[in-house]
C-alpha cells in the first residue's frame, strides 16, 4: 500500500519575491501540489461536491522549516511521506530536494488534514471518517523512513550562517 | 447615485517578484478588491449562497496597462469608475495613484463581470439579470470622467523608455 | 525560427476561489510560465542579475478574455504565438484549450513586454534592446496564425450565458 | 521597548478556495504583514538596497495552527508578540482573532527569521547581525504574555470536530 510519493516542479518566477528567492508562503502550496498529486497517482478525488454537499479536508496545522533557499527556473523534487492517519485525519511530512540528486533536503515541512463535510446551504463544516478508498489505499509511512526524513532537516547545512 | 470610488492600500512584499516591482497579476487582484470594498460602502454582498444556490459575478474581460512599477511598502490609490452597465454585466475602469495626490496614473485597467448563479447541486452557472439592489445603486460615471482616466493612461510617462 | 509554443498543466486547488473555480488574475500567471516555458525550451534565459546589473523585462499592457471557467485537477493546454516584435520589446497572444483536443478556446490573453535593464544600485530600470540571442531566435508568427487565434476567441460559446 | 503589535484587515474573495474559506497558505503572508506593519510603526526598513547590497530577513521556521475558517469578507485582527530575539534572529508569535472582542483564536503561527546581507554580484547571502535601531526598538514580550497566547491556541474550540 502506498505511503510516499514525489512530484517534480520548475520554480516559477512569480513565485519569486524581491529578496530573489521563493517567498516562503508558496512552499505550503508546494506541499498541496504534491498531497494532491499522490492522490490523483491513486485514483483518489480531493474535493467533491454532490448535490450541493460539499466533501473534503481541512488543514488543523502546517509548518516548513527552511534550509536554503529555492529560485527561479529551479527544477525541485518534493517527497511526500504518509506519518500519521487517524479516522478522520492524515498527516504528511514533505522533503524538497534538489534535482541534482542529492539526499540534503532545501526544506521540510508537515500538513495535518482533517476530512471534513459542509451540507448543502450549511455554512460549517463537520469532521467526519475518511471515504473508505482513503483508508483503503493509503498508509503510514514505516516509522525510519519518516525519522530518516526529520533528521535530515535538523543537520546543520554545509556550511553554517549562510543562505 | 454612486458611480465612482477610491480605495486605498499598501503594497506588501509577498507581492513582489525577484525584480523587485509588484508582478504584473497582482494588479488584477488590486483591482477586484476596490471593486469589492465599492460594494461593501453601498451595503451590497458580491457573492452568497443560499440553500446551495451561489450567486455572484464572473469576469468575462480583464485588462491591465503598466506605466510605472510599485514597490514593496508604497502606499497607493485605486480609483474605480463604473463605465458600463447592463441588464447582466458591468465594467468599471480603474486608475492606479500615488498617494503624492498626482494624478498621473502609474497603471490603470478595465474589467467586464456579468452576474450569474449556479443552481445547488450543479457545476455550471448561468447568467442572470443582477439584483435589484445593485441596479438601484450603481450607476455609469459621467462620459467625460470615463474619457479623461483613459486619456490620462494613453499619456507618455514624463522620462521615455524608463521604468 | 520558433514562433509558437505549448505548455500543459493542471490546475491546482489554490489557484481556484470560492465560486469553485480558477481565480482570473491566476490566468497571467499561466501565461507568464508559459512564456519562461518557451524562452528555456531555446536555451533563453528570461532573468539575469550580473555583478549587481539586472536584466529582465516589464510587461506594459496584459489582457484575458474568459469564456468558459477553469476547475481543479483540469488539465489544460496554453498556447503561446509571437504577434510582434520590435527592437525592444516582444508581444505574445495566449490560447487556454482543454485537454480534449477541441480548438475552441477556453480563454485567451495577450501580453507586451518590453527589454529592461537596471544598474547596480539603481532603482528604475531602462528600456534596451533585447539581447541578440533572443532577436536571433524569435520571430514573429505568420498573420492567418495570430488571426485564427484572436478570431476563435471571438467566436460565440456554443450555450449563450452560460458558464 | 515595543514587543506587541496588532494588525486589523479584509479578507478578500482572492484568498478563498474552492470549499469557500481562506486558503491555509494564506495565513503566511497575513503573519508577514503583520510583522512588516510593525517594522513600520517603528519606523524601521525590512528590506533595503544599497548600492547593490541587499539587506533583509529570511524565514527559516514557520508553522500555523488552524482552528475557525476565516471567510470572504470578514474583518480580523492579528495580534504579533516578539517571542525570541538574539543577535542575529527575530521570531514572533501571532495569534488570529475575529473583529468581535473575543479573545478565542481563529488561528494562531510563529515565524522565525535571520538577518542576511548579500553582496552585490553575489546570489548567496550571509546571516548578520540585525541594524542597531532594530536591536535597539524591539524587546522580546513578557513570558507570561507568549504563553498565554499559545494556551488559547491549544484549548478545544468550543464545538468539537467542527470547522
Amino acid at each position: 500500500m502506498p505511503y510516499e510519493f514525489e512530484n517534480e516542479r520548475t520554480i516559477e518566477f512569480a513565485e519569486t519575491d524581491m529578496s530573489g528567492i521563493v517567498h516562503f508562503s508558496n512552499y505550503f502550496r508546494f506541499m498541496e501540489e504534491t498531497e494532491h498529486a499522490f492522490f490523483r497517482s491513486l485514483g483518489l478525488t480531493v474535493h467533491s461536491d454532490e448535490g450541493g454537499v460539499m466533501r473534503g479536508w481541512v488543514r488543523v496545522h502546517a509548518e516548513c522549516t527552511y534550509r536554503r533557499p529555492l529560485r527561479d527556473q529551479d527544477r525541485i523534487r518534493i517527497r511526500l511521506l504518509v506519518s500519521e492517519r487517524s479516522a478522520k485525519s492524515l498527516a504528511f511530512e514533505f522533503s524538497f530536494l534538489g534535482s541534482d540528486g542529492s539526499q540534503e533536503p532545501l526544506a521540510g515541512g508537515r500538513v495535518r488534514t482533517v476530512c471534513v463535510v459542509r451540507d448543502a446551504g450549511e455554512e460549517r463544516v463537520r469532521a467526519v471518517d475518511m471515504p473508505a478508498d482513503v483508508r483503503e489505499l493509503i498508509e503510514v509511512a514505516p516509522r525510519e523512513k519518516i525519522e530518516a526524513a526529520r533528521a535530515a532537516l535538523e543537520r546543520k547545512p554545509r556550511e553554517e550562517g549562510e543562505d
